[in-house]
């Protein structure tokens, strides 16, 4: 069979522009309510999409007072959202740095029994450093000490999921004998940073363990990927970067002897969908003039660990002399490293950054028709820069309608991606294998 | 209107009855079964209880061999629960010793929107020892710690859940004003056991707060209790010790200066119940002849912080001696007094003990006819003994079917019970004031 696409729904706010929950296109549902997310999954999984995935990040936004940045919690609602729907794969964000690994292998757990095996889990260390102040931390952890503690965490949840054998359950009513004992086993890890008995308190799950996804770019969130991550979301401007990141994790991933079809590469995309190009780019240019560049500045200001470029006129070219070195930013290294590169390139003006950041946060963005977002699409997916896609609607649902409507059935039509569901999990739809557990 | 009685479903295991999962009666389904508790809240909604809850602890019971002693973690199920359901109440348990306050206000707010405003929290301090084990601790915190670091833990919960006032978010497309920052306030908490700044990443749930729901009957446990939970489920053997029990809460409540119907308290009942007393009764027999005394014995044990008791005949009287003393065990210390009152009081064989504490591990539990279990009701509901019940059927669903057919109707042709929900929120079943925050 022909190699096949993923597709992957990130949901956020009313759309992935900056500015899409004040666009008359865009819901009309309040960020609270379930129903918004429901309903996103489910149009999401009439298209055959993979899986639908929430962010998540543990503060505020400064943005608040002009931004819809606010949204449920992931796991909750995620757990909500699988009695919704059948098939599709759901993926919540959760961090390394500030959850108790019994607890977080508990929820991911519980939910692959809820949702029938469809759970995965974004690893996230936690960047932001006003998330630090809401856990007790004085400073924020080191970049360095952030992944260290989350490769030991990975360690321990993997023990977690693992410390049921499949086959340890047997509920026989007439013997007596609910479990075999001698097939459920503690971990007794005893690390630098965590000390976790075990066994988990509840039988393995559908999948055995959650799909294990991760975004972080830096070097040694690269390693990170390449040891652990089943599917790797990446923000990526032109498609010869996305070449150069998707043969680097590849053989990373070859160097730790994992197959490379067993890491999934997914760029973040982001398309306006009209029926002409002229019409696209129209509906782009209304969403950046809806922009507030106060928010955009405070959004910078927010990825470069809270440098001030409050004084930064506007309308006047920058240089890379406006930004901090990317080196000394605890925060989502390799991003800040993006956009002073793009600074150097294009020499955009503060309001052009903004205007261009806005769209997807340093994502792929782009406009077109559904014959040119699915030829992009299949051209990135032939020339080794994805595996399939983040799709990162700027408005939603209106754009992800367009792309399951329009965009959909032409990927159908060329034999890149599937006319129905063909496995129940999560791994199935991803072709990943389900991972045994010593014992079994 | 009549003064209205209570009713919360517990839900564990295939019923509270520790042999309930090996009785043909008990339900077909999987342990893992999201659909087993989602069926089990639509009865209890067809009864038009207030809610259910699910229990929670952080450890495997070392009695799963022979004993179903495995569920879904609490948070998840209820989520998922939510959808299935329009106006039940839903309690989930969740520690103050193991989990983070941001974590938990976010998930429990969370909880809250996806239920509209349906959400109980169960507050515990986790006495287990073996939980500690699977969180770091080298030994368990003390009972007096665990109740300091709770309190604290409350306070901080509170002020998140508090910090955004109720009409804080505008959602005003056509102005650009998302939120009105100065209604969301950072909580700038710092003491002995917690720093946080907050403000919560999430507007205000439809409750403000979830239901405040605890446990604890010892006297730290009690003093928790006048402070801050709404509704409190005990465990109690007969009528006169409830009776205590009750006048001394309502009382510490009003020591706190709260009105005493805002402290409901929620004995636990587990009825067998049949058209004849006889039949009920042989019911009873046929589940105790399913248990296993070992499996009893394991979890005595583990009731006393693991105190040996394999040296003990089953077949010769109990004395106080044979058990450590309540003070020394830092465990659920209120229910080892009770467990020692009894033995000295009713000169228990081993085996009757563990007979007795298999009905429903101390709560009250009974047989009879609907109209006797309806007497009952009535009598410790008029005699202030309770201001309803935990409903701990012993066998599920068949004994909550039988409650809801035949007991429901008695206690509603008394004017006792409501015929139809009057309000969408747990909050309203519960006659409780929804709690405004500092700023509104």
């Amino acid at each position: 069979m022909k190699r096949q696409l993923h597709l992957n729904l990130f949901i956020q706010s009313r759309g992935h522009h900056e500015a899409s929950w004040r666009h008359p296109d865009s819901s009309a549902l309040a960020l609270t309510d379930i129903e918004y997310f429901r309903d996103l999954a489910r149009r999401a999984e009439t298209g055959l999409f993979d899986s639908i995935f929430l962010a998540d990040q543990l503060a505020l936004a400064d943005t608040v007072a002009h931004a819809a940045s606010t949204w449920l919690e992931p796991i909750t609602a995620l757990a909500a959202i699988a009695g919704s729907t059948q098939r599709i794969g759901l993926i919540a964000t959760a961090s390394t740095t500030y959850s108790e690994p019994f607890n977080l292998a508990r929820q991911f757990g519980s939910l692959d029994h809820i949702s029938g095996g469809r759970v995965g889990w974004n690893i996230v260390t936690s960047w932001l450093a006003p998330a630090a102040r809401n856990f007790g931390g004085a400073g924020l952890v080191s970049h360095d000490e952030r992944y260290e503690r989350g490769e030991e965490f990975v360690q321990v949840a993997k023990a977690l999921w693992d410390s049921w054998a499949d086959d340890a359950v047997l509920d026989d009513r007439a013997s007596g004998h609910y479990a075999r004992a001698d097939r459920i086993r503690p971990i007794n890890h005893e690390g630098k940073f965590y000390r976790v008995a075990g066994p988990l308190n509840m039988p393995r799950g559908p999948q055995g363990r959650p799909v294990f996804v991760q975004a972080g770019s830096s070097e040694t969130g690269r390693r990170f990927a390449a040891r652990h991550a089943e599917a790797v979301f990446t923000a990526q401007m032109e498609k010869s970067t996305a070449q150069e990141f998707y043969a680097d994790l590849k053989k990373l991933a070859a160097a730790e002897g994992r197959p490379s079809e067993h890491v999934l590469i997914l760029p973040g995309l982001s398309p306006v969908i009209a029926s002409t190009e002229t019409e696209a780019r129209r509906l782009a240019q209304d969403l950046n003039e809806l922009t507030d560049p106060e928010v955009g500045r405070k959004r910078l200001s927010g990825r470069f660990g809270g440098h001030d470029f409050s004084h930064l006129p506007l309308d006047q070219p920058l240089t890379p002399e406006d930004f901090p070195d990317p080196g000394t930013v605890q925060a989502a290294r390799s991003r800040t490293e993006v956009i002073v590169g793009l600074v150097r390139r294009e020499q955009f003006t503060l309001r052009q950054l903004l205007a261009y950041l806005a769209g997807a946060r340093g994502h792929y963005t782009t406009a077109g028709t559904p014959e040119q977002i699915a030829d992009l699409i299949e051209e990135w997916f032939e020339d080794g820069a994805a595996d399939g896609f983040n799709l990162m609607p700027p408005l939603l649902p209106s754009m992800l309608d367009m792309f399951v409507a329009e965009v959909v059935p032409i990927l159908q039509k060329r034999g890149l991606f599937r006319t129905e569901y063909e496995g129940t999990t999560l791994r199935d739809h991803f072709g990943l294998p389900r991972p045994g557990t010593s014992s079994s």
